[in-house]
């Protein structure tokens, strides 16, 4: 039986004294110049060229931000739009995380039917059984999903991670402008209160020794008005901070979310690690490394 | 500038007199007798031996049902736990599907803050550009969309698919039991609803000589009390229904789903057509013809 995704997490949090999350969103236009060096010009086969470029440019960015982090958060979208070879890179970074003692979050935002959803628990967490035996999935630590199917369609992503040790971040607010149409309607209570709701019942099953649940949610911290309220309505789960930084969200604002425990809040920082360079000036490693530090003890003054 | 997707849809559905599309979430550990027959055992890389097999599987699928259906929906999750080797199956499938004149729906619901589903539309409808020259996405004709994240979120799907005369379908109400606890709260008026209202503004600007717009919505079949209002909220998107037969839904009850124009409802059926040898016993590709062409006549009975 693996540990407890939680128990896992607080661990790594105590020692690293950090809930920043790095995320990678590669974007084969904006690469890291140490990523472009080893290709020659118009390769044969650009999906895989530029799927390797990916590759160097996410390992050159986890080795400048790890010190920091407790984990890398890996934009499915960026991957697949490379194709096959982009599958390839994404499955490879997931294991790169993994050596490198970080946890590897798959930002992939599944949801459908149950049969579905236990095929993409099976991508994502598991393994498929087939005729020639079985075929591995990505081994991610954390997934994020979709919660508008309800509950019997999360259930097959929460189970196979619980089984595997792994997370599972439910979407409960999202951080760009236009979820407030959908996600905070007026009439009656907010769709985020309900979806908040979910997430605490899904997870009551999956608590670990350290009072957190495997079952966390995704919410803005563009929306840390929020984090009061939902803090309430789910005690135990772990909250996926995203928007801090390029999106306007700010870690002084968050403090709700580390209130049972350091690793109740993770902070996830994309761009303003990553792209740090394209301001600061100076080496792309040096600035993303120099920006996730300052991110990681800014929140951690906040949690402790 | 590609035809307009609806537009494509319509002289189709006129042409084959049919409202089907074969669904296709091929089970590894389900496929059809002559997937198998030309791998030898214990591959040494079982997930490539496997996506082999599920490319057989499919086309052998697609070969039975096409003469019955305009259009042929690849679940994405059943090919991405195939890991790279499956991604590059859907690819070769959505090419096969269009190759033989019907139109490739790839269902994979995504839904993301909007810098992402820009990243999704480049994987699914688009390219991407790149240090080595644009990286092809997979051309599907049309795509499913999650629309939790609101409108902005679905814009670049949306407009990725208009200016690539594709459609976008986005889920008003899906087929699972447990979407009632999100997708129809009783507080205000449901969620669907506004899901509906979303999908019907999105598309006033993409609406085809058809009278359709390129934006159309999910509506579970399973649902069919629904439809009218649906209907009513969303009166130029064509609806994609599934839930028909595995899942509890009839044919006979889509009549709304039709009224604007015969191919404004278009009926999802995967098991029911692919597993039908299973009940009905003989070949396979019999079978599925078979229950492809009954589905098909019942559906053009109600429409016209």
């Amino acid at each position: 039986m693996a540990a407890h995704f939680a128990d896992r997490l607080a661990a790594l949090v105590e020692e690293r004294q950090s809930q920043i999350v790095l995320g990678l969103d590669p974007d084969p236009a904006a690469l890291w110049p140490v990523a472009l060096r080893d290709e020659p010009g118009a390769p044969a086969d650009p999906a895989r060229a530029t799927a390797r470029a990916v590759a160097r440019h996410c390992r050159a960015a986890i080795e400048a931000g790890e010190r920091s982090c407790v984990a890398v958060k890996l934009q499915s979208a960026c991957f697949e739009r490379l194709g096959a070879p982009g599958w390839e890179v994404l499955a490879e970074t997931v294991g790169t995380v993994r050596d490198r003692g970080l946890l590897a979050i798959v930002d992939a935002k599944r949801g459908d039917v149950p049969v579905t959803a236990r095929a993409y628990a099976q991508a994502l967490l598991g393994e498929t059984p087939g005729p020639y035996g079985p075929v591995a999935g990505l081994a991610a630590d954390a997934v994020t999903a979709n919660p508008l199917f309800g509950r019997d369609a999360l259930e097959p992503l929460v189970d196979a991670a619980a089984a595997a040790g792994s997370g599972c971040f439910v979407l409960v607010r999202t951080s760009n402008p236009g979820a407030a149409q959908i996600q905070d309607r007026p009439e009656g209570a907010p769709l985020h209160e309900a979806l908040a709701r979910l997430v605490d019942e899904l997870g009551a099953g999956s608590v670990g020794a350290s009072g957190l649940s495997a079952v966390g949610a995704v919410t803005a911290a563009t929306r840390s008005d929020l984090l009061s309220r939902l803090r309430e309505l789910m005690p135990r789960a772990i909250f996926l901070l995203p928007g801090v930084g390029a999106q306007g969200g700010s870690v002084a604002e968050l403090g709700p979310a580390f209130e049972p425990h350091p690793a109740a809040g993770l902070v996830t920082a994309s761009r303003s690690i990553v792209d740090a360079y394209r301001e600061r000036g100076g080496d792309p490693g040096a600035a993303a490394a120099a920006a996730a530090e300052e991110l990681r003890a800014a929140a951690w003054a906040l949690a402790s």
